[in-house]
């Protein structure tokens, strides 16, 4: 049974994602209007830059006044694609106040101040959805909220910026180094022309600290997300993952600890074998792996971001957020019963791929095995290597077992000490074994 | 808020699946309660042997009255994990009647009868669920009717069957021939001792149908699904994909015409490169990929069978069911507005891999691309080769481009009645291009 008054959108933003969002509403109209039950409506279309030409929007519906249209009090979902933290965050509350659900694509915003605007959400009985803010049109949100909800996530391992997997799988394939390879990623239009919240990693960190909260049931904000980005590894670092059979890659780790009580969240390059299913994942793309008590290991892939795959993400959660509308309910809200608390980095367990500069004599390496095991890391493999140049120097590579951060950072400061080691040429993390 | 009457569950089946689903329910309560907004409680168990024993079940909830059970009124929610079509449809419906939301895992029910039990569910207002119908643990149902719900799907091509992609494999990284690698499946439980709806493609075509179904918002039945198992796939067949750098999989395809106006759904082994994701999915492991219009491609992976996958999809369902209880309302139900009509397999525009045995002398290429070129079938490439006996015999293996199922099967008709052609040793069709 078709309702024919149509739910009222607006939409704040209309940028690469806004315009395409806009665009499907208009061609699929009819479709969607079968899914949802009722058709849907552009009420307005709020911008920055009114006079930009925007091909098939009537101009009648553009504002500049985002707090007006928000405030209208016929609005029934406002879709926010604006991004950052003000005037997003206001308008969202403000959209809440006056009737409106909301469903955003804000990863910065959600990592930031997520309970609070879930909170919100609450108070005013509306819909929060935010499937687009975490790997693009790549179900993952939906997923970890619903179809797992019965069941116990204990880790969630992925690449989610496909800025720097496209960096970083460059520099694999061709040798190339970060700078060269970070200007190719630009002249493609891969990394924008400050790449800082890509490459030094606060982009996976958003996401990181929203996959956590929903997969743990608890509250992680982005500041509790230890983050690491790309910008130090090296082509040296990418040669030696080859040698040990390995790649590099920027991942975001969520872990439950092994006794339950706490949780971790961390984004930073790390070494996995060429075997797992991450390693062979290229280009922009997002892959994402969840492991669950009774589900096994999961593996959901494919575009983390663009105008259309982002648009796919919204326009799914516009239609559960207008068929709620429709059954006067709301979805499921934020789930953050368990209250566990976030671990420092020190307390994750994990290993390292140490390469040292030392001296090329007799000795070097019991004194260096000497350091880890005062620390309490136990070495897996080492392999020593004499220098080409036949400078007096040797370079030695060590791999750990797995051990607290915390004691593996020791041992790397402990080490520097040594006189007979010249110098720490990398240290990397080593996952997904 | 927690309300404190327990919300009541039937479980229908208490076999590998419900006695893993009751398990759960039991260890994990205090979390699904939280989850959910309301405890729930196991209210009774439906089945055929009540004398076996169950741990960690009171057997005060044992019954064989599974119909006095679904009928008692009292049932919030109804799991059905039986299977089969019948006595489960008489008590999803009697379910249905009697106040109860259903949450099945049964693929070939759904399949041959979705639609009337949808349109029970919509009449009385209840939700019909079913997750772990397809593809065990691997979020697909929900992703496909809500997140990508805002998209356009073109495609759904995946391995949804673990027997058969064990056997493949097997066959493929150890040589072996088909009833070898069925023996192995079976010594390992991998395969039941009567196989036949796994190896005939039947579990493949009931979750191809459920898929078709969702994917294209539209109804697609069984009996409308081309089904063709893997029971002649031979090691030769194997090797010569190898040689083509393929592996063969059995695939679940359905596809949205290039019109838009019909759709097929089919299940038949393939070769598939080396280079694609699904060609790399092992044992009895499951994938799916997803094609949208915005989206691009996606792909889900894991284990698409067992008990602890199968009964985290059923938990997941549970939950989501129980909270829209708790709200008064029902999730998303059947979508088939848009009566697609299912088209015939002589429609689907695949391309094949035919061995024939032909006669060693000159002129039979000639021959054999005139009968293609007859056909209006287009070849892509051709390997001959004299065989190592000397008897006068050679093969001739002949990839062609992509053309209508009909005309390729036309054409295999027409070659069989060439003098020069002894005998077709395989023909095989090539997707994943």
């Amino acid at each position: 049974m078709m309702r024919t008054r149509p739910l009222k959108v607006a939409l704040l933003g209309c940028g690469v994602v806004g315009s395409e969002v806009a665009r499907i509403m208009t061609t699929h109209a009819d479709d969607l209007a079968a899914r949802i039950g009722a058709p849907i409506e552009l009420a307005g279309v709020a911008v920055r830059r009114p006079s930009k030409a925007r091909e098939g929007i009537d101009p009648a519906l553009i504002t500049t006044d985002a707090t007006a249209l928000v405030k209208r009090g016929d609005i029934d979902v406002v879709i926010e694609v604006i991004g950052g933290i003000e005037p997003a965050r206001a308008l969202i509350m403000t959209a809440f106040e006056h009737g409106a659900s909301v469903v955003s694509a804000n990863k910065a915003l959600l990592a930031e101040d997520g309970a609070a605007l879930h909170a919100a959400a609450e108070q005013y009985g509306r819909d929060l959805y935010y499937e687009a803010a975490v790997a693009g049109a790549i179900p993952l949100v939906r997923p970890l909220r619903e179809s797992l909800v019965g069941d116990k996530v204990n880790r969630v391992l992925g690449i989610v910026n496909g800025t720097t997997n496209f960096i970083l799988d460059k520099m694999d394939t061709s040798g190339a180094g970060y700078s060269e390879a970070l200007d190719e990623a630009t002249a493609l239009g891969y990394a924008e022309a400050d790449p800082t919240a890509d490459v030094e990693g606060f982009d996976a960190a958003a996401k990181a600290a929203i996959l956590a909260g929903i997969a743990f049931h608890t509250r992680v904000r982005i500041g509790e997300v230890h983050r690491e980005g790309i910008t130090e590894v090296t082509a040296a670092d990418i040669a030696s993952a080859r040698r040990m059979g390995c790649t590099v890659k920027l991942l975001a780790i969520c872990e439950r600890a092994a006794d339950g009580r706490s949780v971790t969240a961390r984004v930073h390059p790390a070494m996995i074998p060429l075997s797992h299913p991450l390693a062979s994942v290229r280009e922009a793309y997002n892959a994402v792996f969840v492991e669950a008590d009774a589900a096994g290991q999961l593996m959901f892939y494919g575009p983390g971001a663009g105008g259309s795959p982002t648009a796919s993400a919204v326009l799914g959660d516009l239609v559960a957020v207008c068929r709620n509308k429709l059954n006067e309910a709301t979805g499921p809200g934020e789930s953050a019963y368990t209250r566990l608390p976030v671990s420092p980095m020190g307390e994750v367990v994990t290993r390292y791929h140490i390469s040292l500069d030392v001296a090329d004599k007799p000795g070097v390496l019991a004194q260096v095995a000497t350091v880890f095991a005062e620390q309490g890391v136990s070495i897996d493999t080492v392999r020593q290597q004499g220098r080409q140049d036949g400078g007096g120097e040797a370079s030695l590579v060590v791999v750990t077992h797995r051990a607290p951060d915390a004691a593996l950072s020791a041992t790397v400061e402990a080490l520097r000490k040594l006189d007979t080691v010249h110098g720490v040429a990398s240290i990397m993390r080593v996952e997904g074994e």
